[in-house]
């Protein structure tokens, strides 16, 4: 048996006791050690995307562990392995597979979303989701290399280069990744995020922040930058200022990099991209190479993974954990140990 | 004296004589032949950029001619050579023209907005600003080389290749420029254009059209592209809905280039940058090769100019063209012959 955590309805989650399953062919079968609450997990828990995601359903897409067992036909894998899975299955066939983007196939099953998820004690998915964690790397770190694959990922796509100026517009766990992965791309970054604790932990990393609330961040680009505007902006804000603010502070043939899920339209000022020749670019998701970048950022310290870890809890508490996130801004990532079911029921 | 076409207030223009101007250290007086009235002129025209242009302003960056008379210091110049001219004026100092972007300088002087256009019988502007024209190519398809350029400058920024699918949204003089350059380019193209009689100029050109008030495009393209959604979309209609348009129809890693001028800000579906990772890319003016390109293409045949011409009218006849263009639709492009003041004052 596996206990699971479990979205049943909006804003309700519940630990259950369910049948493990026998890893079929090219499958394997996993033990989680720690899984991350993502922004999206709080979208699902909240209801909002009730129209993707079937009730009951395991969550959970940010984790790291080991394999327990592989199914007919796995090759490369063994029992104790240290693994992260990126949580893709794609179908070859669509035209975004063919023109080798399968990471947005048009047909994606997102793993945690579309099919059931990492939060819970044991965990079949395709061998091939799977990514190698090197044995020096802790496990609650390797739980951020998900996340930091989105990162990587925004970054290649906004071309971030040595010496450029780049504003990331919301400092929350991925707006905090992208400017850490920028500056280890050599990059000068200043972080806008409201939320004074945030500000805080990213000024810990050595980042630069500015409070939009406190400070013309627009004017203080001007002045950073000598009148230039910067070269890249990131937005991970999901607010309709945060558009505003990425597309005011760009410079001449700057790229403003979208990260941040928008639900519906914005105003966007679209003579400035005129005026400017700016670009837009959409990121999402990552691909294998953007993940093992992730792990090797991590691995070396580049990335301070355990500095983002706020809290981590037992699987059996991980509804209530859900629940704190609400407040959202006091915390930056919130880890469920799936080893530790200590108050739940038996395995 | 030479005899102009000034902008007097909105909705008002009339034709004037002034002191023609002896040409300055590096400056070069011409005698335009053609010039084009572009839909800057009819923004103009209607008081929308009283902001920026001071009346009396004289009207006009569209143009071909000759040269009259060099002033000093003006080397590889001689009366009588045939040119076009740049109309843009930077000032090499700001950041955009240190990061080599000079056609977006920070000060832009663009001749014929900021500064008196071509107008006029008589004209004198920078020697900088000079293209010259083979003699091979007749003065009223050389008209046709600064909208050319424009439409050079967008297909270069959309990046667009051999082979791509590429929708053109808008089919009026720069639209269908678009459209042309793209299909020199070996594109597969398809204008939407609301306009009949624009449909039907775009079609007598060669090029597919079709009518978004008759067709459901989203529908016609997945279709026409496999249901991988088009490379390449122009957005050239200056419409809410050809935004909408625009960016429905692209497929996975599709490029959006935004060519018309939105005043104010437009609502855009973002989710589907995001969700397909779009490009939004900003066009605005060209460079000395997108107009070198612009005269190659017209003198070569490959652009037909001459088929875009609605109309030619004299001098003096250029304020009543501007009400007629007011309807709009069922012109093209309505050239000013600065030749022909046979029913003006006396030169």
């Amino acid at each position: 048996m596996t206990l699971a955590v479990r979205y049943t309805a909006a804003r309700t989650l519940d630990t259950a006791l369910a049948q493990s399953t026998e890893p079929g062919p090219g499958e394997v079968e996993l033990a989680p050690a720690y899984v991350g609450i993502c922004g999206t997990d709080l979208h699902i828990f909240h209801g909002d995307m009730d129209a993707r995601v079937h009730a009951p359903a395991v969550l959970g897409h940010e984790m790291s562990g080991h394999v327990v067992r592989v199914g007919p036909g796995v090759t490369g894998w063994r029992p104790g392995d240290a693994v992260t899975v990126m949580p893709l299955r794609w179908d070859d066939t669509c035209p975004a597979c063919r023109a080798g983007h399968q990471h947005v196939c048009q047909h994606l099953d997102f793993i945690g979303i579309d099919s059931p998820g990492a939060m819970q004690q044991r965990w079949t998915v395709p061998a091939t989701t799977l990514v190698r964690l090197p044995d020096s790397l802790a496990l609650d770190r390797a739980a951020l290399v998900e996340p930091t694959a989105v990162a990587v990922h925004d970054v290649g796509r906004a071309g971030v280069r040595d010496g450029e100026k780049v504003v990331v517009v919301g400092g929350g766990p991925v707006g905090v990744l992208i400017a850490s992965v920028a500056r280890a791309t050599g990059a000068d970054v200043r972080v806008v995020e409201p939320s004074a604790h945030r500000r805080l932990l990213a000024e810990d990393l050595g980042l630069t922040t500015w409070d939009p609330a406190a400070v013309d961040v627009p004017e203080l680009v001007r002045r950073w930058t000598g009148d230039a505007g910067a070269d890249v902006a990131f937005e991970v804000s999901g607010a309709a200022g945060g558009v505003d603010t990425a597309v005011e502070v760009l410079g001449v043939r700057g790229r403003l990099c979208l990260v941040a899920i928008h639900p519906r339209p914005r105003e966007v000022n679209l003579h400035r991209f005129f005026w400017r020749e700016l670009t837009l670019v959409g990121a999402r998701l990552y691909d294998r190479s953007d993940f093992e970048k992730a792990v090797t950022l991590i691995a070396d310290g580049v990335i301070p993974a355990d500095r983002l870890i706020s809290k981590v809890v037992p699987l059996t508490e991980a509804p209530a954990a859900f629940e704190a996130l609400e407040g959202g801004k006091d915390v930056m990532k919130i880890l469920v140990d799936c080893t530790d079911a200590s108050r739940g029921a038996a395995v």
